[in-house]
């Protein structure tokens, strides 16, 4: 395993520790590896929790700031934080207009968040949900009923972050939540295994001439194994099942991601193939992104994520964000 | 080889393609490599042109954009763009008030650029030059005379670039250029060797239980192998070769950047060792930088930046920038 860490039962807390170093703007409990705005939100304005295992970064504390998260709970890598700590997180945001929480669809964050939710419930917090299950590539998987949570959370983490900042109510903002869940898709694809720092060895075994096709961001299994391929029929096997789901002529905010270990020469090549796949089949690409957004430690891949666009989206969307991991307007 | 790629040779191409499909706010010439803003900056301002060989990215052409760059030149792989393409480059984006070209020093990028303003002033374009030579770890090397140019450049970048949008003449944005080489050091290291895409195995043989110090961009040779460390080790052996050739005491901007293969979450861990460091040796970082500036095709490892700073530079550092790479204030 070569990795730029110490031991590695302390490499949670000691990323940590720089990102606090790092960034004076937010605020990083090293006991709860809660992570929040180091100036919060103003009274009467829905707060953003987020959080899961860690491994995925920059989501979803480098997500946190002004028009964002207001929170993110780190759990160990790949592993979902408590409920009391996801608790504890939406209690210390709450400005007295109630909380989202954004899960991913995992089991563990499932349940932990759901009864975080109860606890803060009976604090008095009222308590919104969004699970993101966005990934086609498989209906069920090794850690999840239905399917799984992944690139379409970042997309929805800007987007609800503004609507919040904007002040609508709580109910406003699931139900945007909701309405973006039901409008986007991902799938995403592996040319290597990332490894788990407590492991010590890669996550799963593929061989040099194999890839594997529809990879979740923990290494569970995708929708096949095949021999290496161009960059262009790898494309053309993340655009086709993503159009098969969703209905997405017109508009779209697009984003190609990095799963951490494949350099942005190789992203921007893949957004050049996928976008033109898109254009070719009637969407209209009209905001993206391209880089590491959400990652599976040192996993070499990418995914795809469409989003279909309104104006109401992408106004949202356009406006002001400062986190660490997506900056624009201020 | 495990790339996002079609045939090695048309990796450069179709990575601008993806380029000027993500950035309509750029304008890439598929023909000539170069970058520029979709939009010129104002007539009568200093204009900054950069380039050298590809695989750096986001260095060189994500740092086009307001506040930073206004041409990008991008070689092939790892190979320094030709002359005539700079001196394109230079022409197009003179505003009348000269270019400044931004040089890493390696020997064929000296020569092209050197080259391409002899060329750019027969047509009567003033050019000033600053040639970034801020890697401590070796002081020749393979494609070098003297230190080579490395993580300082993204600075540099951005430092000169605020002052040309300031509307400050030629004269003065080459002394504050030289100011930054003078006061700025870098030192870098690798986990494992990159992979040109037209050579398709890694560059160097770098054994599972080895690391190397004093790593160039490239994977030149650095200054010694030896075996894997903590991180905390590593740290240490970055700092002190900087700290022993650089007074740092007072302000000073840090960029802890990753080599391109390597995840956010041990970027961020590295700098959580290095930032301890350095405050303990009497450095106060006052600005920083965490992620992938200016890497090595998919190499893993990292490297560190520092540069003393002043209440100038920290100005000029705030000032807004908007580019695919570096954005804030805007």
């Amino acid at each position: 395993m070569k990795k730029l860490i110490n031991a590695p039962e302390d490499v949670l807390v000691e990323s940590l520790k720089g990102v606090a170093a790092a960034h004076p703007e937010l605020s990083v409990d090293l006991e709860t590896h809660v992570i929040t705005r180091a100036v919060p939100k103003d009274e009467g304005k829905v707060a953003i929790v987020s959080g899961g295992g860690s491994g995925h970064e920059p989501l979803h504390g480098g997500f946190v700031g002004h028009g964002m998260l207001d929170a993110a709970v780190a759990g160990e890598v790949f592993t979902s934080p408590t409920p009391d700590r996801v608790q504890a997180a939406t209690q210390a945001v709450d400005r007295g207009a109630g909380v989202l929480h954004i899960v991913k669809n995992y089991t563990g964050d499932v349940l932990n968040f759901e009864m975080a939710a109860e606890l803060a419930s009976m604090e008095g917090i009222e308590v919104g949900t969004v699970v993101v299950a966005d990934d086609v590539a498989v209906q069920d998987s090794l850690y999840t009923a239905g399917r799984r949570g992944v690139g379409l959370t970042v997309l929805l983490e800007k987007l609800v972050g503004a609507a919040a900042e904007e002040g609508r109510d709580l109910a406003s903002v699931v139900d945007l939540a909701h309405r973006i869940t039901a409008n986007g898709r991902s799938m995403g694809m592996a040319l290597t295994s990332g490894t788990v720092p407590a492991a010590g060895k890669p996550t799963f075994d593929l061989p040099d001439d194999q890839m594997e096709i529809g990879i979740g961001i923990h290494g569970e299994p995708g929708r096949h194994r095949e021999p290496l391929a161009p960059a262009h029929d790898i494309a053309r096997q993340l655009v086709d099942p993503i159009l098969a789901d969703l209905d997405v002529t017109g508009p779209a905010i697009v984003m190609l991601n990095g799963m951490g270990g494949s350099p942005l020469i190789e992203l921007y090549l893949m957004y050049g193939e996928v976008s033109a796949m898109l254009e070719a089949a009637g969407v209209q690409i009209v905001r993206n992104l391209v880089g590491n957004y959400i990652t599976s430690l040192d996993m070499a891949g990418c995914s795809l994520t469409v989003l279909k666009a309104d104006d109401e989206l992408l106004r949202l969307w356009d406006a002001p964000v400062s986190t660490p991991g997506l900056r624009w307007g201020m």
